[in-house]
């Protein structure tokens, strides 16, 4: 079944706007009649029927929708949009495709190219929930520097996420401990993991995130991309906490 | 400390060719004297001192290697190239990047576009491999038809690798149970998993897979594409081994 993200869609009449309507009609050649889904990103999948397409729009019936619950635990990541944002929007379709609960770029100190794509990165992340069948859409957080990150934290009331903190050796400290993802991360507790930009934090921004309490870890003894990094986190997560 | 690829490097004078030597001169700027390491992609790790360097050819003096063991437990995968040759590449690197052992390219029923761009696809896993500073080339083994591959499945001598499938649902056999790749897959033992291609293997291909003793396993309850799956089982494996 067909599958289309309509982030404001209720039972009754819809209309898809002029880009789905040409991808229904035109791609998948629907015809009144067919069956189709809606999902709002937000748990809720909508069954439809084609009433009409036109190439500027397509009228749609829905019905009462299935909801599912949010997935848990929950992984938020923070990472740093590479030089070359396909790697980054790479990683943002497979993040989603693995489960991804939100995304909250990062300008760090070796940061280069500060551009941020927004539009274009929520594009891609709706693509990739359409297309794994998912009814959640990952939240995208506006890139923010790493301190305004840091200081957003908030003193948890309870047990707040699991903080680690993923990052390659450091020449100036070469005895600071790093323990494995798979051996540091607690199961079925949501988790927040910062992920190493290229050329990696600095160690000054390495010390804030101990001062913040983050765990500092490891994915193996190679040098992975930023991407493969951030990419990694999200398929341990997965894997420890489904097993 | 840069690292190239020279697979028939020795110790003693070595020349690097014009696409090597433009990158050592004219991108690292590099001088005589300055140091620089050469990998063969079979666990010797040289060092070696620049000599000359011009627009044609740059002389390096190499020692004596380091060997590295090969990784253990090995991972073999089977996975039909996409028809996007991008996202393939993009799995080839990563995989690299991660540890996979030896790719073999399968033809499937539903693969389309049956173009093996093989030097292509090895001048990506080289550049991954130097990347991640790795010492080992993952094998690329030429593109065969899957009954060519299941054919050439010889029975073990002893404890052959673990033989595992990942396929999405079949329709036609709604019951077909699949195990988590998290509780299937043993643990320090060598592998050979295959993926399912875009638009998945037919029915009548894994019944050849359960023949052949394939254990059928599954990644999760959401579709991931033929790439994602594929990496997913490169992580899964590293995780599931190194824990």
């Amino acid at each position: 079944m067909r599958r289309f993200y309509a982030p404001n869609v209720a039972p009754g009449p819809h209309s898809l706007g002029a880009d789905e309507a040409r991808h229904l009609g035109q791609v998948l050649r629907a015809r009144p009649g067919d069956a189709v889904e809606l999902a709002d990103g937000r748990g809720a999948v909508f069954p439809a029927e084609v009433v009409s397409i036109g190439k500027r729009e397509a009228l749609l019936h829905v019905g009462v929708p299935t909801c599912f619950p949010s997935p848990t635990p929950e992984l938020t990541l923070w990472v740093a949009p590479t030089k070359h944002t396909d790697r980054f929007e790479w990683f943002l379709e497979k993040a989603c495709e693995c489960g991804v609960t939100r995304i909250q770029p990062i300008w760090t100190a070796r940061s280069e190219r500060r551009v941020e794509k927004r539009e274009r990165w929520q594009r891609t992340l709706a693509e990739a929930m359409k297309q794994s069948r998912r009814a959640w859409l990952p939240e995208l957080a506006p890139a923010v520097s790493l301190d305004a990150a840091l200081s957003s934290l908030e003193p948890a009331e309870g047990e707040g996420p699991w903080l680690g903190l993923a990052h390659c050796p450091v020449p100036e400290h070469p005895n600071w401990v790093r323990q494995s993802i798979q051996s540091a991360l607690p199961q079925q507790r949501d988790a927040l993991i910062a992920i190493g930009p290229e050329g990696d934090f600095t160690s000054e921004e390495i010390e804030s995130f101990g001062s913040a309490g983050f765990t500092p870890v490891t994915f193996g003894e190679h040098r992975l991309r930023t991407e493969t990094a951030a990419l990694f986190a999200v398929q341990a997560f997965h894997i420890l906490n489904h097993p």
